[in-house]
C-alpha cells in the first residue's frame, strides 16, 4: 500500500476513462426504444467501483496495450457485470430493492423493463468486443470474445447463478463454496484481466496463465471479503442491502468458516496471488496495487 | 410450389442437421450444473420449425457455403431465438405456459432457472459463433457475430419486444406495427440470411443488399401470417396457447387490418420478397420454396 496516493490517481483516471467509454458504447436514450435505453443507462452508469475494468487496465500493462482498446474490453467485461446485477436483483432471484445505493433497476422501472435490460446488455457486450478493433489480429479478437462468452455462459457466470440458487438453505463446504464462486465471479474476473492482457503485444502460454492464476486467486479473494463485509459492513457504506446472505440462508466463507478465518483466507489468498506476479517486475506494480484495494477495501 | 416433394426432402434434410449441430454445441446434461444444461436442451431441443436456420442454409446457397459452417451460424441464430421464447413466456411477460406444444421452460422448472437459461443460452450463441471457423476471414466472422449482437440487442429483438410490451393495449398503425415487428422477430431473420449468405465465397455489396431485402421483406409475412394463425389456427396446431394477441390486448395485423386484408399483406410481401431474388437464378430456389412455406403455413 506504499503507493497508495500514486494508485488512488491511477484508479480514478481508469474509472473516468471507463465511465466515458460506457457513456458511449450505451445507445442514446434519444433513440427508440428510448425508455429500454434511458433503463440500460441507468443500470451501467454512474456506480460501482469499476474493478473489473480496472483488472483489465492493468494486466493491459504487462503487454502494453493501448488503453483505448483496453477501455472497450473492459467496458464489454463491465456491461455483462451490470446485466447480471440487474437479473440477480429480479424478484425471482434475490428480490433485492437497493443496488449501489440506488433503487434497482426493475424497482424503478418494472420487472419486464429489466429483464429486456439485462437481455440487451448482454448483446451490447458482444457488440462491444466486436465494433472496433481491440487488437492487431482479427482472430484474436474472435478468441477474446469467445473467451467472454465461455466466462459469462452456463460454465460460467450464468452456471454460477444456478449453483448458488440450489445451494440457498444447505451449508457447503469451503471447496463446494470455491466451485461456486469460480463460475459465479471468478470466471468474469478471469476475463476482464485476461481480455486487457490480449489487447496488448503477444505474449508466451506462460505469461498468460501467470495473470490467469492471479485473477483466479484475487477473484477467490474478493468473494471472500464481499462475504466478510456481507456481515460487517453497513447498507449505508456497501450501496446494497447489508447482512442479506444470511437473510437468506446463502452459504458464505462467513457460515463456513467464521469470520476471523475468513479474514485469515482473504490474506492467504492475497499473498498467493502476488506470487503469480513474481517473473512480471515492475510492470505488474498495477496488479498489485488492485490486489490490496481488492482484500483491503471496507465496502 | 412445384417443387414442395423435394422442398420438403431438403428441409427436413435440414432440420436433421440444425438438430444435431444443436445437440452438438449444447453442454451435455451431465456436466456440472446439471439441471441448468438439462432446462437449456429442454428450451431448445426438439421443437420448432427451425425457419431461421433453413434460411441460413437457403442463403448460404447463394454463396456456395459449406453447409457445416452454416449449420453452426444457423445454430447460434436458433439459440438466440430460443433464448427470446424462454424470456418471453415467464410471468413479468407474456406469462405463457405452453410453447411448442410443452409446458414453457418456468412452468416445466422454475421461474429463475428459466431466467438462467435465457442468459446462459444467449452467452452460448456468441461462444459458438466465435468458437469454430465459420468462414475463410476472421475479420468477416468477427463482423457476423457483430451482425448477429446488434441484431439481439435494443436496436433489433430485444428492443422490439420492449415496443411490443408499450403497445399492448393501444391500436398501432401499419406502419407502427412495421417498426415493432422489424425490430421483433425481423432482425433475427435478416440476421439468419446474412449469416448463411456470409459463410460462402465472398460476394457483393449488391447482391448482400437484395438478400437483406428479400429477408426483410419475408420476416415481415412472417408475422402477418403469425397474427393471421392466431386467430384462425388452434392451440393443437400451433403447439402454442391460440388467440392470445387478442387476449393481451396486443396490436396485430389481423386487428389493424382485418383478417382478409391481412392475408392479402402477406401474399404482396411474398410477392416482393421473390423479386429480390431475380437476379440469383436458380441458385434462389430454395429461399423461393422457403418464402412460399412461411407464407402458405398453416400452423
Amino acid at each position: 500500500m506504499n503507493n497508495l496516493p500514486d494508485f488512488k490517481a491511477w484508479a480514478a483516471a481508469g474509472q473516468g476513462r471507463i465511465e466515458a467509454t460506457l457513456q458511449h458504447v450505451l445507445p442514446s436514450p434519444q433513440i427508440a426504444p428510448q425508455r429500454l435505453h434511458q433503463a440500460m443507462r441507468y443500470a451501467v452508469l454512474g456506480g460501482g467501483k469499476r474493478v473489473r475494468p480496472l483488472l483489465a487496465f492493468a494486466a493491459g500493462e504487462l503487454s502494453q496495450a493501448d488503453p483505448e482498446r483496453v477501455a472497450l474490453a473492459g467496458a464489454a467485461v463491465e456491461i455483462i457485470h451490470a446485466y447480471s446485477l440487474v437479473h440477480d436483483d429480479l424478484p425471482c432471484m434475490d428480490d433485492d430493492v437497493l443496488r449501489r445505493g440506488k433503487p434497482t433497476c426493475h424497482v424503478e422501472y418494472d420487472e419486464a423493463t429489466a429483464l429486456l435490460v439485462g437481455d440487451a446488455l448482454q448483446s451490447l457486450a458482444f457488440q462491444v468486443m466486436t465494433d472496433h478493433k481491440l487488437c492487431d489480429d482479427a482472430a484474436v479478437q474472435l478468441e477474446m470474445t469467445r473467451l467472454l462468452a465461455m466466462a459469462s455462459g452456463s460454465r460460467g457466470m450464468a452456471g454460477g447463478q444456478a449453483i448458488d440458487l440450489a445451494s440457498v438453505g444447505k451449508e457447503l463446504t469451503v471447496p463446494e463454496l470455491e466451485f461456486m464462486h469460480i463460475h459465479k465471479t471468478g470466471a468474469i474476473i478471469r476475463a476482464a484481466a485476461l481480455l486487457g492482457f490480449k489487447c496488448g503485444t503477444p505474449m508466451d502460454e506462460q505469461d498468460q496463465a501467470q495473470v490467469d492464476k492471479f485473477a483466479k486467486l484475487i477473484g477467490l479473494a474478493f468473494q471472500v471479503v464481499d462475504d466478510v463485509l456481507d456481515v460487517d459492513a453497513s447498507t449505508a457504506d456497501l450501496g446494497k442491502t447489508a447482512g442479506k446472505d444470511a437473510q437468506h440462508g446463502k452459504p458464505t466463507y462467513v457460515s463456513a468458516l467464521g469470520v476471523v478465518r475468513a479474514r485469515e483466507l482473504a490474506e492467504e489468498l492475497r499473498l498467493a496471488a502476488m506470487q503469480a506476479l513474481d517473473g512480471f517486475g515492475e510492470r505488474a506494480l498495477r496488479l498489485r496495487q488492485l490486489a490490496d484495494f481488492i482484500v483491503l477495501r471496507k465496502s
